[in-house]
């Protein structure tokens, strides 16, 4: 296969950037500052990501005015300072037997008001409150849910690349033997195919053969697919540190009418949600855009979940196109569009792009050929 | 290799007597109840691991007297529903776009204490919070450090064949080329020897050549391994759902003096440390016996860590084996006695066995010899 480029690493003025914006964010929201945990946010603004997440306390302190302090355990200190946007910040760090808080508290306001990643863990969010009573935490995504949304050039060729990349192995993975098989074995071809093109890491390798295809969540089991079965398959990991989260559901030999009409419609719906893609519309509107098509053709009871999901340095982040959600579309937000109808017991259907909203409308990372597949 | 019996699965009425302990427990220490996250709890005390991690909430709520309730995620209730302790819980699910603290309040006491999963997510541990403002929450290991310590007779065998299965890997990494190849190469060897002697998954394959063994978090990088090197080798993961650790710190060619003589003290202080495991004796004496043969030594400063941490159905939980731990050993608590020296930018040493508490002592599931072996 052709080598794709690798892309040029980000470096720490890139993430003093983001850092400075996010400490601007927080101040305009009223928030005293930023306490960023270890995973997806931690990876954004500094690059950092440790070989393992333990229960020692690592946190990044953000504040307006203030330069960035990441607090890490003394023995991952060395690992942190070789971090991309380590010369960007101040690391203080703490030893094994000492309070982790105690070394935090005297960063923040004692009445601040905080944002907090989500994914920090209960017990340092608790260690913090206790320490410093007069403070208060809301949840990042809560606070500014669009931090990490819209993404700049460098983070859309990752994007795109990613996606071109789940295209391909989709490409390979018609053409393997489904009939007679395991959806594990299939779904093992198909991280292979993600790692073949370039993945460092495979997220997920959803293989739902007829009836197990009805559960949106089902993963991939001991069930051996046949001829006869439509076959959703979804699947996306990380390439260059970004993702690819792509579905198409494929059928083993010739569909009945019924399971072509189903794909018909979801395949419809899909179009419609992309088509509503466009800067200044709601997040919901793609939602009511992709479900209106399905409750229209008399399946909407079966469509049980929202339309899509951002992706970045994650396959699952915000924003989330689900009714609700007011949230205006931005050119460089990326998300996902991916309807689905699911009939309990028999079989289900889903089909799946990331799509990014450009200056006029959308564009899509992912674009192999949304027809039903037949395969062997 | 001989294969060895994959062990009987847990049952629902183990999963039911665990969280009924859990449960009476928490009420023992003046709580109202537990609030179980995704993660190692949950899956000690249901069986139940998703795919994915997500945003989305699931919790489980135990307290005494009550029907233990877990609350999760429409999409992943079929999951959930196949976990092998279900049927002795009752689901809750929560479908999209609703307020999940809405659907786990009345499950709670409004004035009530809780104990919560140190790593359950923030964002849910503040969504409880503001829905249910006269509830306070403590970290589970703060307020029941040993919910999980003290292992049955079937949890035993599973860490003891997780032993056994590294210490056949070490047995086979002894073979290998260590001079003029990479760490990274070396780790690659650890990882997918844990693999073939039974391992589903590698947490760690630590190889520290040289300088870059003085760093105790170092994991595996690009530095080419010489001869006359340290090499710490660290290595763990999961077989059959529970944990293996162990580390020896090997040669490439014959050692210096000084090389062995520091060998030799970590040699004598790990085996003080095992030395010192007995019922009733505290958590610190572990620590204590061992790093006094290292600062007799001389070496006291370059013995930056602690002396162990516990492994279950993780490779790193409590109890931990630190000075201020006066918790009293238990029999069937499992646990590393690894003490080291880390002598910056020069090399370091440690030595590792995951020890468990018996009647009368201490036994120890790792059992490869422990002098400094000379490799290639």
């Amino acid at each position: 296969m052709p080598l794709t480029p690798v892309p040029a690493p980000f470096t720490a003025d890139d993430y003093r950037a983001r850092m400075a914006r996010a400490a601007e964010s927080a101040a305009d929201a009223g928030l005293a500052g930023l306490l960023v945990a270890l995973g997806p946010d931690l990876v954004y603004l500094t690059g950092y990501q440790p070989t393992a997440i333990t229960e020692r306390l690592t946190v990044l302190v953000l504040a307006a005015g203030q330069e960035p302090v990441l607090v890490v355990p003394k023995l991952e200190a060395p690992d942190a300072e070789r971090a991309a946007g380590a010369s960007a910040l101040t690391l203080r760090d703490w030893t094994d037997g000492t309070d982790p808080y105690g070394v935090t508290a005297p960063l923040l306001d004692v009445d601040g008001r905080f944002g907090v990643s989500d994914n920090a863990w209960a017990m340092h969010l608790l260690g913090l409150q206790q320490k410093l009573p007069g403070t208060s935490y809301t949840a990042l995504t809560e606070a500014l849910p669009m931090l990490r949304a819209v993404k700049d050039a460098h983070e859309l060729a990752r994007l795109e690349a990613a996606g071109q990349a789940a295209d391909e192995a989709y490409g390979e993975i018609l053409k393997v033997r489904f009939a007679g098989r395991k959806e594990t074995d299939v779904a093992a071809d198909l991280a292979a195919l993600l790692l073949e093109f370039g993945h460092s890491q495979v997220d997920f390798t959803v293989v739902g053969s007829g009836p197990n295809g009805a559960n949106p969540h089902h993963e991939a089991g001991e069930r051996t697919i046949e001829r006869g079965d439509m076959v959703v398959l979804d699947f996306g990991g990380l390439k260059h540190g970004y993702g690819s989260d792509t579905t198409r559901t494929v059928h083993v030999g010739e569909p009945s009418a019924e399971e072509q009409r189903v794909h018909d419609v979801v395949r419809e719906a899909q179009r419609a949600g992309c088509a509503a893609v466009k800067p200044g519309a709601a997040c919901q509107d793609v939602d009511r855009a992709a479900r209106a098509v399905i409750e229209e053709a008399g399946y909407g009871e079966y469509f049980i979940h929202r339309t899509g999901h951002g992706i970045g340095v994650t396959t699952h982040e915000p924003p989330y196109m689900i009714e609700g959600e007011e949230q205006p579309l931005v050119p460089g937000m990326c998300f996902s569009v991916e309807p689905g109808i699911y009939l309990p017991g028999r079989f289900g259907v889903r089909i799946e792009d990331i799509v990014t909203v450009t200056e006029d409308g959308g564009r899509s990372f992912n674009n192999t050929a949304r027809e039903m597949a037949i395969v062997d």
